[in-house]
Parts: structure tokens; sequence; C-alpha cells
């Protein structure tokens, strides 16, 4: 028999889903709070999602940017974790219903994160393959490295070409760091791996529906990424949509047609909420609506923060925030303070975003970042975008792995992890009914 | 269409099935020879199975015991390397057939190693786990941190037993590894990860049928061994069969029964020889009758080297030579010379074993350790354990990535990869499944 097995201590329960960034930051903050913190998430471990696109292109071990959630809370004393999916919630009741039996709770917090967003293209999310979760993250590396593996097979250039036209599709940091990497290993890695392969047939494609890369960034970071990008050998298509894909060909806005076996989708994101909330509440890109405090809109004692929460309090903002993890982690930390503000009767705090700036890298060398009002590019760029990254990549051990890897990239040209470690898709389409449903399965 | 396409060349072409110790050591002697080398493996990487215990008990990221074989002869011009499944020898024709089509040998060289050995005890087959490839140790990490949070959720002490409950069976290196490894997590890690867990319920078990652990090391390593293991809370238990195992309760031959829903097997391992073979040429256990040039009996030009060969020249090996990694890496050394010599019409030199000695590490600082006539144990057992398995490891980013585990492990008595990173298994025997025929599925 499966029970969640948490004792009633009397105290005030707050259950809290997702070990991302918001849950994270909210119940680290509640560290020292008179609290009974519950954390459930589908995985074990805390996924800093933006490497992902380092473990799909080989250059970094899944397991350097997981790290447990229960080494986070090791010493706090008042959290429980518990690994579950969450089912429904039942409001009336103040209960959470989980694959692990029914939770109550006093405070409900939804830190669910984001998925990928296909905008109902139901052919492309049949046969393209988002980058959220590590599961994800692991069988596009295994899948790719499988493409060169049997274009060395193929006998005539019609066979080999599909194989080796990787396309990504959105123009935001990950599509623009992803299309990066493919070009770094088409220069650095591929000529020495296979010697045999005819790889001026390898094509790396960008497409963007709007008129630039990095839309949240200024017109010259755009156009800096952009030609970094075409430098080292990508295909940038601005103002370009993605029409249509049968796993085989790519059809797009312009009349153009690509062949290629492996399209990776950037493009969007969307919230996933559970069940049991107010209809009301929920906008069609899946986001929660929220009162300044967090509070989802026509409950009590539900609040969603991070990707999922839809808060317009800031004109600059109108469409609501941007899903990033700053959002997240500072609504996590807003949130916090006024859980204890209600406890205490104090008067709440409303959620104020602080923008501490964008970045994303190109290549070698190479990235670009906005932060306080300055425009970096280049060199500091790059140096910026790997300290940013190391300091907030959780865990000591994990910053070594991750560090060791760089430097040893830098410094050889190589990358170590390009293992098949289970293959498994014989096609895209298969790739993608492997990793479907993947949003917490890490 | 799916071809070798490997040209011919007019060299004298040698195909070698296994990129593991030995076929390796094999091609790297044949870096300067004047023959056409073709390397065949199910995966596209070398294994470092002496670690794949660590990758088990959430030690080392498996990427780090892999490295890709592309990347070993990236500079060694006459290898050609394909991924693929060998399904049988003509040796009529000279030809092996694969799951890329038919390649030609002029010299055959079977080195693929060895799997786990059930004995013929079909109810243990099904649901005991082994540990010969990189999945089934991934596989064993994700499942064990599973009955942890598992274990979690049961209410009744009869129910959390068999989840804790772990048991190794096999008294040699990899079983005496893998239990100091799980007692080291119960001393270390799970107390401050499941603070609510009932740990006193937690066992762990090493069982060997014969009368001691190591039985390749002296009776004096052997004590050590066992005293040590008991020490860190391990149930050695020696002269002690496994009659039969369900899944979830052991019967053992002194007539005790264990719940367990974890029996990791490593009490043995057999040769896999392929079809085509003479079959008088392959005995009981599946390996390959050689000569002391490692030619197939009955055969011209088909050889085999490492675990899968059968050789019986020297007196004190007369069962044949152990399956370990010095015996294969020394046959391909051997066989190179040969190859070399025969196409120089020069006598051949018949293989003569060089024993480097034996280690196993038991826990923190402790190890035991025999070679060239001396015995260690202890401190200095384990720091000539890490540095010997440092050395032979392939790869400076590997030992890079192995060292910061290592020395983080050691300062902090933390474990970093014990993460779930896909649920699969509800219980052992869909483990088994999962990981089922994983000989080369890595």
């Amino acid at each position: 028999m499966i029970q969640p097995n948490i004792p009633d201590n009397g105290q005030t329960r707050i259950v809290i889903v997702g070990g991302g960034f918001g849950g994270i930051s909210l119940a680290k903050q509640l560290k020292n709070a008179p609290f009974q913190i519950v954390l459930l998430d589908r995985n074990n471990y805390h996924l800093f999602q933006p490497l992902l696109y380092q473990v799909a292109t080989a250059g970094l071990e899944p397991e350097s940017i997981a790290f447990p959630l229960r080494g986070i809370f090791s010493k706090q004393k008042n959290i429980h974790f518990r690994m579950a999916e969450v089912k429904r919630a039942r409001p009336a009741d103040n209960v959470l219903e989980t694959s692990i039996g029914d939770i109550r709770y006093d405070y409900l917090v939804l830190a669910t994160g984001s998925n990928t967003n296909f905008f109902g293209n139901k052919a492309i999310e049949e046969h393209a393959v988002g980058m959220k979760s590590l599961i994800e993250a692991v069988q596009i590396r295994n899948y790719v490295v499988k493409q060169f593996e049997e274009a060395l097979l193929m006998p005539s250039e019609e066979e080999i070409k599909p194989k080796l036209n990787f396309v990504m599709v959105g123009g935001g940091p990950t599509g623009v760091e992803l299309a990066g990497a493919f070009a770094e290993l088409k220069q650095h890695i591929l000529p020495k791996d296979y010697p045999e392969l005819p790889l001026h047939l390898m094509n790396i494609y960008l497409i963007e529906a709007g008129p630039r890369l990095l839309a949240a960034m200024s017109e010259a970071s755009s156009r800096k990424t952009a030609d970094g990008l075409q430098q080292i050998g990508v295909k940038v298509m601005c103002n370009v949509a993605v029409k249509d894909y049968d796993g085989k060909v790519l059809q797009l806005s312009n009349g153009e047609t690509i062949p290629s076996q492996s399209l990776l989708w950037s493009a969007g994101v969307k919230g996933v909420p559970i069940e049991g909330l107010p209809p009301e509440a929920i906008i069609p890109n899946g986001r929660i609506i929220v009162d300044d405090h967090n509070l989802v809109q026509g409950t009590a004692n539900i609040y969603t923060i991070g990707d999922a929460a839809q808060l317009t309090n800031d004109p600059a903002f109108a469409k609501g925030y941007p899903m990033v993890a700053q959002v997240a982690i500072q609504q996590g930390k807003n949130l916090a303070h006024n859980l204890l503000a209600i406890r205490q009767q104090q008067p709440l705090r409303p959620f104020k975003y602080k923008d501490l700036g964008s970045m994303a890298t190109i290549g070698r060398n190479r990235a670009v970042a906005e932060f306080s009002g300055m425009k970096l590019s280049g060199f500091i760029a790059w140096m910026a975008w790997m300290a940013v990254h190391l300091m907030t990549l959780m865990g000591f051990r994990n910053k070594l792995v991750v560090f060791t890897n760089w430097m040893y990239r830098y410094l050889t040209f190589d990358r170590g992890t390009r293992i098949i470690i289970k293959r498994g898709a014989a096609n895209i389409t298969k790739l993608r009914q492997i990793v479907q449903d993947t949003r917490y399965q890490g």
C-alpha cells in the first residue's frame, strides 16, 4: 500500500509542486519558518535547464546539470520531499490528489514550470522533439550521434543529406545555443571522428518566425548573434515559419523544403496547469492567472509561481513575465515573504520583477549579454556567460564537473560524452514517442 | 539502403569484433601495420567495466567510464569503425554477416567479451540483474534510488524490509566492491537523504557459494576483505548458494530466506560465441577453444582473444585464463605480433600470460591488492587501487571527471549522481526485462 506518510505536526502545511527554480527558491526561503513544507516532484532532482543544450550536443554528462533534491534540503528540517505525480487539486477540500495518495494542504503552490509549445500543429508535434527535460536531451544526443554513424552506411548523397541536415526552430537562447553547438560539432569533432563522411553535405539551420533572433535583447545583439552564427556555418532564416513536417521533409512558409530527419523545436513554451483549478483562471497558453501576490484567480490559498504563472502587473511585460529562471526565483522569494506576512498579519508585498539581464552563447569565445544597461559581446560576454552559469548551477560537484568539461573542451576542441548509451529511436517520430510527455520525467 | 561502405584497398583486411580491452589492444598495436582494420562494436564506445559498480551506486556518471571508440582511433589511419551487430560468420566464404551487411575478411578476430552467467537457473535469470553493461549499471542506479523513495511510502515494516534488503551474489571483485559501495551509501548518504527512513531495516548481503571471497587472491586477503566488509555492515555469507528467487523472496541453500526486491548477480560470466564457428570449438561456458596463438580450433583464419577465448597452455590456469582485462590486453598484443609475423613469414610467438596481480576495494580507505609477490591492504592498497584505475581508464577528460568525483566524495562523504534519470522498472523482474540482452547494448 502506498501513502504519502507525512504526519500532521500541527503546523501550517505548504505543499509545493515542482522542484525547479521557483519551487526551490520558495522552499529555501522558508528554511526557518514555522511551516511544514511538502515538496513534490515527478523527479528526484532539480534540473538546470539552461545547460540542457550542452547535454544534447555531447558537451556535458546529464548528471552534471541535475542535482538531487534531497541533497539540496538535507539540512532543512521542516521539509518533506516526495517523488510523486500530481493528478488534480480539490480546492473545496484543500486536498491534492497524487500518485502516492491524497495530500492535505493549507497552502498549495504550483511551481510546475512549462512544456514545449507546438502551437497546435499536430504534425510537427508528432515528429519534432522539444528540449525541456533531461531525458529529451539525452535522447537527442543518442539520436544525433546515431545520425552520423548511419550516414556512413548510406551509399548515395540523396540518402546522406537528410541525416546530416539538422534544423533548430526558434531563435530564442535555446535555439541559438543549440545551433552554435552543432556548428562546433561540425567544425571540430566530426572531421576527426568521421574522416569518411562527406561533411560538406551537413547543414545546420536556425529558423525563426519573427524578424530577428533573441527578440528579448537589443537589435544590436540580435545582429551580432546572427552574424556570429553565420560565420561558423549556421544557416539563419528569419521571418520564416515551419508549415509542415512529416519526419522526413520540412515545408517552410517561403516555399522552400528541407530534407531532414532531425527537427529540434524550441520555438515556444506553455504552462501545463493541473486539473481542478477554476477554468477561467487558465489562459490559452496554459498559464494560470494570478494576482500580484501570485494567488491564483478565484482561489483562497492556491498560488502559482514561475513559468506557470500569468501575472501582468508591469506594463513592460503586458503579456506576462518571460518564462525564465529569474522570474521564478524572484516570485518564490516574494511568495515566501508573503506567506510569513500572512501568518504575522502583516501587509503583503506585491511582486516586482527586477530584470537582471539576459545572455546567450554563440560559440567558442563568443556570446552576447545585456545587463544593467550594458551590452557585451564577444569574448568578454562569453566569459560572463560561463561565470553566471557556473555560479547559478547547483552543487559544488556539478560545478567542478562542468568546469572540468569546459576547460577540457576549450583546450582540446574535443567533446567527451559523444556516446550512444541506449539506442532507441529508429527515426525522429519514434524519438518523439519515446520522450513523449516527459515534462516531469526528466 | 544500408551497407558497410568499406572500400577494399588491396591490403589484408582484419575484422575485429568488439571494442573492449582486447579489441582495442590489438587494433592499437597494429597502428602502423600494412593492414586494413575494420573494428565493429554494437556500441560506439569502449567501456571501462571495472568501475561499473560505481555507476550503479551513484558514485560516477556513466559517461566518465565510457570512451568514444572513434576518439581512441581518430589518429589511426588504417582503421574503419562501424557500429554494427554481428549475426554470424561464414568461414567458408571468409564473410561476416552483420546488421549493416556482409563484411569480407582475411582474418577475423572475435574479442566479444563475456556476459553474465546464471548457470542455467532460469528463475534467477528472469529476476536477477547482472552488471556487465553501462545500461545495466544506469538502470541499477535508477532502481536502487527508487527503492529508497518507495520505501518511504510504505506504512509497515513488512513492506519496507524487502525494499531495503540488497543482495549481491558472487564474492569476486564485483560483488565485493558493490557490497562495499552499498555499505557506504547506508553509512554516509542515506541518513542525510532519508532521515525519515528506518535504516535499521536495511541489510546488505554478500553471498558466495565457495568457501571464501576473492578466491583468486590469498587466504589472508580473503579474510581481510570479509572482515572489512563486516565492519562496515555487510552480511557476508560464504558456502551458501542461491537456490531460487521469484523477484520477492530469495531461497538459500542453508534453508534461510531473504525478502528482497534487489538481487544483483555477479557470480559468474560466460563467453557468448557467434554463430557459424565449428561447434566442437565451443565449450559449455561459451568460451571458444583456441591454440596458443589464439587461433580458433578448426579454423584457418579466425582468432579469439580475451574473455571469449578458452586457452589452456599454462598449468597454473588449467581451466582457462581468468576473464579479466589483463589477459585480453596481453592476448591482443600477442596476436598483433603474430599477425605481423605471419605476413613476414616469421615464427609465431605462443601466448604467455604475465599476471600483474589483482586488487579489490572494500570501502573508504580500504582495499586489498596483490602483485609481484606483495600483499597490500588498508589505505595503501586503496591508494594503489585508485592509481591503477585512474591510469588505465581511457581518456584525459574521463580521468579528470573520475578524479573530481573521487576527491569530492572523499572530502564530503557525498555522492553526486543519485538521480533517477528515467524511471522504468516497477520491480526487479521488469528491470531484468529492460536490460535483457544488453551484452553489447552498453
